[in-house]
């Protein structure tokens, strides 16, 4: 294992799509959607612990899941438990441990990545992200990593190359970004596909320290400064003050944006290892092991007939769960929720939206 | 009111149509499934307390709903509460209120009533059963009560009524029955309604302790036989003993099939007050209240949208309900059971029967 690389696990979202198994307080990344014994937060963990050193791991969360990520990952050092005090989108979240790590390595190299996602085959992924991070040691490029799209997703951004500049290593291509798109609709993502032009933007980055930060400094100096100012609070019992004066004053942006849209050092490595961001019940519901019906069911006592291409999940081990007679249905119990609608209802984040607005479902959030 | 004048209700059913919301421990008549603040029991002695004495209401049920009963209706003594201690089907418990109310008071005329059904019209219901009961007192007629049917209901047995032979008093007709008949299927009922010979078969009974005492006689001398032999039993300590003894013999059997298919005493009073016999999820739907898109919702947190004709239910009044786009579906939300089917689902009592051979799941009935 190379001594300066890194791994930074961003973990901070709230993945309210996943409601209402997935709640304010505890969020998707810390749990277990497909039932397969593992967070998705020590999934991904578990993936890089096998080419990244365990104490080179950096978890970036909010304040309220510190305890989370304790609990699941106690291997982690408490030092290299980034809390963030207020949602401030991905920058903060980059700079902040950019900044941070810096004090600890300058020569490291870093791969940044969700908490939440899901990779099947994870030789081709290893053997990317490997050969991403010795590349950013080595250049001062921005890379991202484009996946091989195999539909004409419109959940998903995407990337378009330039495949004229190009560079080859490991047999692993990377290109010159030359745009970086929005969720397209349906027309524009056939479009994408027919052309060959346009990769799934799967949201990990790597990069070396001594790059981002300089990208930082040039694209966001707004934010940049807040965070330049802590080089004597980091690893410190000053580092949670200086952090919560930061991000109170600190704009919410993404790295997207902020950086990765107006950089000319963006690069992409192509790979076509399977990849889902997981993003809603249908992404899990595609991936899961289904009944002959096509159902996803999770329950401990199903009674479950004449039902078809549905998803019903009820975590109380004591409960039974008669389901008949529907088709295409997402049926989810929790002791204090129950959410019956279509399975790819893509709605339910909007409602919840609306419910914060009213105290009375506050709590159910 | 008549000092003759007796009410027996019968209230040892099981309901098992309204799992899960009703269970083995406490079906259907113990439950306010309307949501209007009363049982169905408590609704059907309110229905007749205001024109038969209070202390001249029985109460028939099983053995382990005695405390049930005692809760629901204080007023009545326990000595007319009378305790089954297995399922005999109607024509022992009929046998059995006879046979010691014969012993309170010889000269007593009663209703019979199930303790599960819905009346509307109370003012028309009550004069009917009045009259009828004037009526069984001077006669040795078995007197049911015949609904003018409103629709082709294939889930009623019908009555079907010799016109030629009547009696009309106090505005009331009373015919003689000419047969009483299964449920039809949907044909026959059309048939049935067009004729105007074919009324509803409510289930209800009046009749002189007299008369129905020489009909059991007459036509079931196998069980009347063994509830003969209590005279020095009933009202003392012995009862319980001889009771348990006698039900043990007892062959299950109807007071339909056992008496008034084979009665010539069979007489009905025709009247049109508003009756269900609330048999199933979808009667219940219809005689309540709804929302503008037809869904009937008793939650205590509901947020339902783009749903419609769907019956929704969780009493847990802390719960957030969401339900979201879909159509005739019946959501029931108990602590042990989910039950997620088609609104107008009658097959959810055969799983229940096939539930019953699992150990697994004999808990949730």
């Amino acid at each position: 294992m190379n001594p300066n690389h890194y791994c930074i696990i961003m973990a901070g979202g709230i993945g309210s799509r996943f409601w209402p198994k997935s709640r304010q307080t505890r969020p998707k990344q810390f749990l277990d959607i497909l039932g397969v014994g593992r967070t998705f937060l020590q999934m991904t963990y578990d993936r890089y612990s096998s080419f990244i050193p365990a104490d080179h791991i950096l978890v970036v969360t909010a304040d309220r899941y510190r305890d989370l990520v304790r609990e699941q990952l106690p291997q982690i050092s408490e030092d290299h438990i980034l809390l963030e005090p207020y949602k401030r989108n991905t920058a903060p979240c980059v700079a902040y441990a950019t900044y941070k790590l810096y004090q600890e390595n300058p020569d490291a190299t870093v791969v940044v990545a969700p908490a939440d996602h899901l990779i099947i085959g994870e030789d081709a992924f290893r053997d990317t992200i490997i050969t991403a991070l010795e590349e950013a040691s080595q250049s001062d490029r921005l890379f991202t990593i484009g996946i091989e799209p195999t539909r004409p997703e419109t959940n998903y951004g995407y990337i378009q190359v330039n495949k004229a500049v190009s560079k080859k290593v490991n047999g692993i291509t990377s290109c010159q970004v030359k745009t970086f798109t929005e969720k397209p609709n349906a027309e524009l993502a056939k479009v994408f596909l027919e052309t060959g032009e346009f990769f799934w933007n799967s949201g990990m980055f790597i990069w070396s320290l001594k790059t981002i930060k300089d990208e930082l400094e040039r694209c966001l100096p707004e934010v940049t400064s807040l965070f330049k100012g802590g080089e004597e609070a980091y690893f410190t019992p000053q580092e949670k003050g200086f952090i919560q004066r930061v991000y109170e004053d600190c704009p919410a942006i993404s790295i997207d944006y902020g950086v990765m849209e107006k950089t000319q050092k963006a690069w992409v490595f192509l790979s076509d290892f399977g990849w889902s961001d997981l993003g809603t019940w249908e992404s899990v519901y595609e991936r899961s092991d289904r009944d002959a019906a096509g159902n996803m069911v999770s329950c401990a006592v199903p009674m479950v007939d004449e039902v078809n291409n549905s998803v019903i999940i009820c975590d109380d081990p004591d409960k039974l769960v008669v389901a008949r007679g529907f088709d295409n249905l997402m049926i989810i119990d929790m002791p204090d929720v129950l959410l019956v609608c279509h399975r790819d209802d893509r709605t339910v984040k909007d409602i919840l939206t609306d419910l914060t607005m009213k105290d009375k479902v506050d709590k159910y959030l």
